[in-house]
């Protein structure tokens, strides 16, 4: 008779997060593991012996469709970074006895870079010590900057809420375009990365202008440049829309946003939480030019908005929480399951697997050449790249007139 | 046979205004109107002969669904106030100048309480002089602040979009909640009525623990008893999530985001545009607690994200429209349309028609007896009344993995 597996969720949440939970549990009981156990808050929680039995929660079928979509991880997360093994050896002592109490076989961590350097240490960690468990990786990030994956889940839903929302935004800035300016600039999320902010080019098409700039945080920030951008977008229309990544920075590597005087919250990993250069921006246009702006965030919704998720994404983050599941009861460990482009039109996708060393800590940035000469939008080539993970919806299962999910109480211990 | 008929949007943009447009424009065509215009921009743009033959751009029944789905005014929207008849006669001339070479029969306006003073202006003009058209409103604002009318279209899709993204923003916080405390202040908009604010207690279910405190702008906000209460709040919970209404005001009617040095723009009616009282309440706690704070802007997305509309509400936009046709046709002016709850249980609406006079300008609050003793919460009622509005969806019309809208192009001259 097969064990146990443990899965846990990690780091930033997306809308899919838990369609690949759904995914691992659904896997784990077809192929014949006795307890699905998920882990309270990550690797944290489990540190302190936190975790439930799925099955308590998830009893059937439409608990399953529920949970695929249900935004923000289920079970909680945790933004913890495990010691180097040589540093501390007592934690992974302590970890080791607890999978070992729980009869766990198979651990599953679904996360971005950050987890999967943990998956990279706890299977590091039974290799040089002769523990039996297999320790796989679920990729899921809303900032596609893994590497070696074609893209990651999680992706596809954020960039279709931005380009969803962005349309709306734009349409309600025109409605009010008549004998007045107005410069709407939408800072998006995307510290180093900027597929988030790229994907505002989606909203242009037959029905909608799209927004005028397009700025990543690939590219250094030049104010004088921008404003003369601006200025003469505002010489010959109305309503001028931008795009701007919240990790835009200045050739000398300052954040826009602390030009503006923005937070300098910094976390566990040591990044830092940015805010506010939207605003500052807004008001700069605003005293140089004297037009009206407006600063947009779309702030934690772009992780959270599972109720305009892409189906492409939920079923792709369904699918690789399966095939860690069955990569890991095959034996394999320290490895993280990728996803493949198998074809572009029409598109069609595989899992695939990576050794778990060559992907963590690697951010993968947009390419240069997918940005245009002068920084101020992305190609064609990249439109090409994001379109066919934004396909499709899962529409929400209304209850009392909102999206339900799947919910398990805090446990704030 | 029968003239032309002319439409115009006006004020803040709904998610369901098209909606109403939609409806305006199907019953005047099965009615036998030979025309219907389009204003853009409303009156303003209307002065300037800015109009459409509608004909040119809903071709079809596909078109008039994807209009009913098209948030932010189609034809473009003004915040233009008519002067009084007796300070500026030539402007009224001007009007029916215009709506004379047009052979306009009936004069429909979709809007809030602006915009139903134009019409009681045009409609007491239009008696004064012995003109023969007809003069009806269309009640639309996500405010809900309208008298006379049981509640306005785009309210509950307002509602909807409020109620869905508390939800997801509590499930991502929650995410968060192990061994780390963090207060997120949600901002709604609602200057005076607190109908949007309030909608906020509708997360709360056998999924959502909900928002802790809910505050309107009906009852004087005193921030020493506010942070209390959340001091009070975090000595047995982690997280923290508080509803605010834009509007909330100290005792002596200074605006909360006053104190924080928000804007002062003052619009074309004398209205202050409120911006920051979530961003200044965060700090506030963050500085007085030491914990982590958020705050969050649902922004210009309460009014257009038709992508989670209500239903009910896009019926009943579409209802409106078609009855203000219905009864301008029959000879009816200076009215406006109303809904009429005819049942709570089973949920059921009617149309009915006031004068005009009695509505205009005047701001339908949340009655206090709706709102909790203490001022930190909506009661069961208020609730009850909500929930019916935000019942069900019109699923997105996808094209390109978004959802399309009916486009009209920027007229700017």
């Amino acid at each position: 008779m097969k064990g146990n597996i443990i899965v846990g969720q990690s780091g930033g949440p997306t809308a899919v997060i838990n369609s690949s939970l759904a995914g691992v549990f659904k896997t784990a009981m077809d192929r014949g593991f006795n307890k699905v156990y998920g882990m309270r808050y990550g690797i944290q929680g489990l540190l302190d012996e936190k975790y439930v039995d799925l099955s308590d929660y998830i009893k059937n079928e439409l608990d399953i469709e529920i949970l695929k979509r249900t935004p923000s991880a289920f079970l909680g997360t945790c933004r913890y970074k495990l010691p180097a093994i040589h540093e501390n050896q007592e934690i992974y002592i302590k970890i080791f006895d607890i999978l070992e109490k729980l009869n766990i076989e198979c651990f599953i961590y679904i996360g971005g870079n950050d987890s999967m350097d943990t998956i990279k240490k706890l299977s590091d960690y039974a290799l040089l010590t002769g523990k039996p468990q297999r320790f796989l990786g679920v990729p899921k990030t809303i900032d596609n900057d893994l590497a070696l994956t074609d893209h990651t889940p999680g992706y596809g839903s954020a960039a279709k809420y931005i380009a969803t929302s962005v349309k709306e935004v734009i349409r309600d800035g025109n409605g009010f375009s008549y004998k007045k300016q107005l410069v709407t600039i939408i800072e998006i999320m995307g510290r180093n990365a900027g597929w988030l902010t790229g994907a505002a080019a989606l909203a242009k098409g037959e029905d909608c202008e799209g927004v005028d700039l397009i700025y990543l945080p690939e590219v250094p920030f030049d104010i004088e440049a921008f404003l003369s951008k601006v200025r003469e977008l505002l010489s010959r229309k109305n309503t001028v829309f931008i795009a701007i990544s919240e990790g835009i920075r200045l050739a000398d590597g300052t954040y826009v946003s602390q030009a503006g005087g923005g937070s300098d919250y910094v976390d566990a990993f040591g990044h830092k939480q940015l805010t506010g250069s939207a605003t500052y921006l807004a008001n700069l246009i605003s005293r140089e030019m004297g037009c009206k702006t407006r600063a947009v965030e779309f702030s934690s919704l772009q992780r959270s908005a599972s109720h305009i998720a892409s189906r492409v994404d939920i079923n792709e983050a369904f699918m690789v929480g399966g095939a860690a599941v069955k990569a890991a009861d095959e034996g394999d460990s320290g490895r993280m399951v990728v996803i493949d482009r198998v074809s572009d039109d029409p598109y069609q996708s595989a899992t695939g697997i990576y050794d778990v060393h060559k992907i963590a800590n690697g951010e993968k940035l947009v390419p240069r050449s997918w940005i245009s000469e002068d920084g101020t939008n992305v190609t064609q080539d990249f439109v090409d790249y994001v379109r066919p993970l934004i396909q499709g919806d899962d529409p929400c299962i209304l209850v009392g007139g909102l999206p339900r999910h799947l919910h398990l109480p805090a446990d704030e211990d």
